[in-house]
């Protein structure tokens, strides 16, 4: 088992959607750690929405990815061998794994998860970058206030379906807005919001915001953008804002949507603004110790979305595009 | 000359372009004012471009224009008749006067110009609400700092040629936005902005801004909307701030335009806020003391293009809309 490195690669850049045929399995030798580096298994490895972004020709934000390269991924691992002091075999650790099995990596690039602190998906779902986008996006971008109606679209997503629940924590009215029956009773069941829209079965998204937000919105916390955006907008509530992390419908557009109600930022005296979790790097360990004790108290649920084995990850990404996700997407890597 | 009131009324609704065809001149006889109120003449009226938002089916953040009623407009008076205490005949102020030449208002709604302190027009200008709007969009909104870059559209407007200076007296590099060599040249040579784009000219504005801009643009003030926003959002720098004062290539279209750039708000972390001058009343004092101190100085130049004649003003009103007014639009009304 410990013979290879299974990796997956990037192949080719996608034109609209990523999927398999984008990547190629290339194992390589295991590397043995030098002196301050680990090597790791990799247990889970996460599939995000930005990593069509991160593969395209100009990510913008982020260093783009080679073709060649190991896809760059989130993930939770064990330690195997150490040369690094305070790092032994077998601690749990999370670090940038990248889709592979067996990297080796700086000390200083691993962080160790402590003990007894939940599952270890959740260092990739609710208490790791998912979770804390989530958690500064609707307090700090938003600024949600308790009694306020709170909108999120892709509520059902890995970061929409925390930033629907830290809404509701802080005393909001939430309506998410998620792809069919199953993911919008489970929204208003299991996660306990107020309104679920099943955009699918609604002809004019706009509309059915306005019935499930009758007076308008307060805040909008938005995953998805193109003509979501457009119909959050055309509901607004003086001084609204809206928090962009993501935009899922245009990520892979071939053309790109044009939103329409940008007046309403004036009659509204409302904000849109885009963030990126990195922003609040110096702030990540409050939004730890608030998810986490959200989490225990059971106030916070999460669902992860588990797919088995490495080979998964690219047909994964694919997935999150069709919104065949429920929960934040994880490959498990080894048993 | 003081038999009657003269006055224009909303005729007819607008679906495009406001215009003469709008409005009915109706003359009334002139009311002797009761206790508490004053009888003025009227010396100036404003003509600005959210007329057309006041006189549309649903202006959505002031109440609307009533058929038959006086057009609604900011003006400057003297006092022909007082039955209320601190207010004299031959006394100069400001007051919502409408297109009317001869109105009776409450004291309350009527406010003294001071002494000695510029023209009549400025009023309606650069120490008016246009004045105000350029001063708050500028600095509580797009909140510059100096040494930034800050681009301007409509720059040769009421409010565009003040907030473009405001910028610059704030030490930033401003750019303006412009229709034609004269307005452009104006901008750079009279209004010392650094650069200016004739639109008009330019077959790409975005390349063109980026050619201006190089490095791009920390704040925006945006009076046009539509592809000029687009064209804006294109070049911004991380951390960017819209200011949407107003959208006049909007206004009065008949579609409106789809904004494809709002992407760029997430990997720049950047800002679009829409705002109303009134929101920052409280602050009037503030603005107008630092205003009137640029003035005086020099520092702020400002153009008033002046129609003769209230019968102009519905005039007027289609002028803006086509970019034939160069600085602030007002009509003299008396001599």
């Amino acid at each position: 088992m410990r013979n290879a490195n299974r990796r997956f690669v990037l192949r080719a850049r996608p034109e609209g959607l990523a999927g398999p045929e984008h990547f190629a399995e290339e194992p390589a030798a295991i590397r043995a750690p030098g002196p301050g580096e680990v090597l790791l298994e990799t247990l889970y490895v996460s599939v995000d929405p930005a990593m069509r972004v991160w593969i395209s020709e100009n990510p913008g934000y982020v260093p783009r990815i080679e073709i060649g390269d190991v896809m760059r991924a989130g993930g939770i691992a064990r330690v195997v061998e150490s040369r690094a002091p305070g790092l032994a075999p077998g601690d749990l650790v999370q670090a940038r794994t990248g889709w592979q099995s067996h990297p080796t990596l700086p000390a200083s690039e691993v962080q160790a998860v402590p003990a007894g602190a939940g599952e270890p998906t959740d260092w990739l779902g609710v208490l790791g970058t998912t979770g804390l986008t989530a958690y500064f996006g609707i307090r700090a971008v938003a600024a949600v206030r308790p009694g306020e109606t709170v909108l999120v679209s892709g509520a059902a997503g890995g970061v929409g379906q925390i930033a629907a629940q830290v809404a509701r924590i802080e005393a909001c009215r939430v309506v998410g807005i998620a792809g069919g029956p199953d993911k919008c009773a489970w929204l208003t069941g299991e996660l306990g919001l107020h309104a679920a829209i099943d955009y699918k079965a609604e002809p004019d998204l706009a509309a059915a915001i306005a019935r499930e937000c009758p007076g308008g919105i307060d805040a909008f916390f938005d995953n998805v953008g193109g003509a979501t955006l457009d119909a959050a907008l055309a509901n607004l509530k003086l001084r609204a804002r809206v928090a962009i992390c993501g935009r899922i419908s245009q990520t892979a557009a071939g053309e790109l949507y044009g939103v329409r109600q940008m007046g309403q930022l004036i009659g509204k005296r409302a904000r849109v603004e885009g963030f990126i979790v990195t922003d609040f790097h110096e702030r990540f360990g409050e939004g730890r110790i608030w998810l986490s004790a959200q989490v225990a108290s059971g106030a916070l649920r999460h669902r992860v979305h588990v797919l088995d084995g490495l080979e998964q990850a690219p047909m994964g990404l694919s997935m999150l595009f069709r919104g065949e996700n429920m929960g934040k997407l994880v490959v498990r890597v080894a048993p």
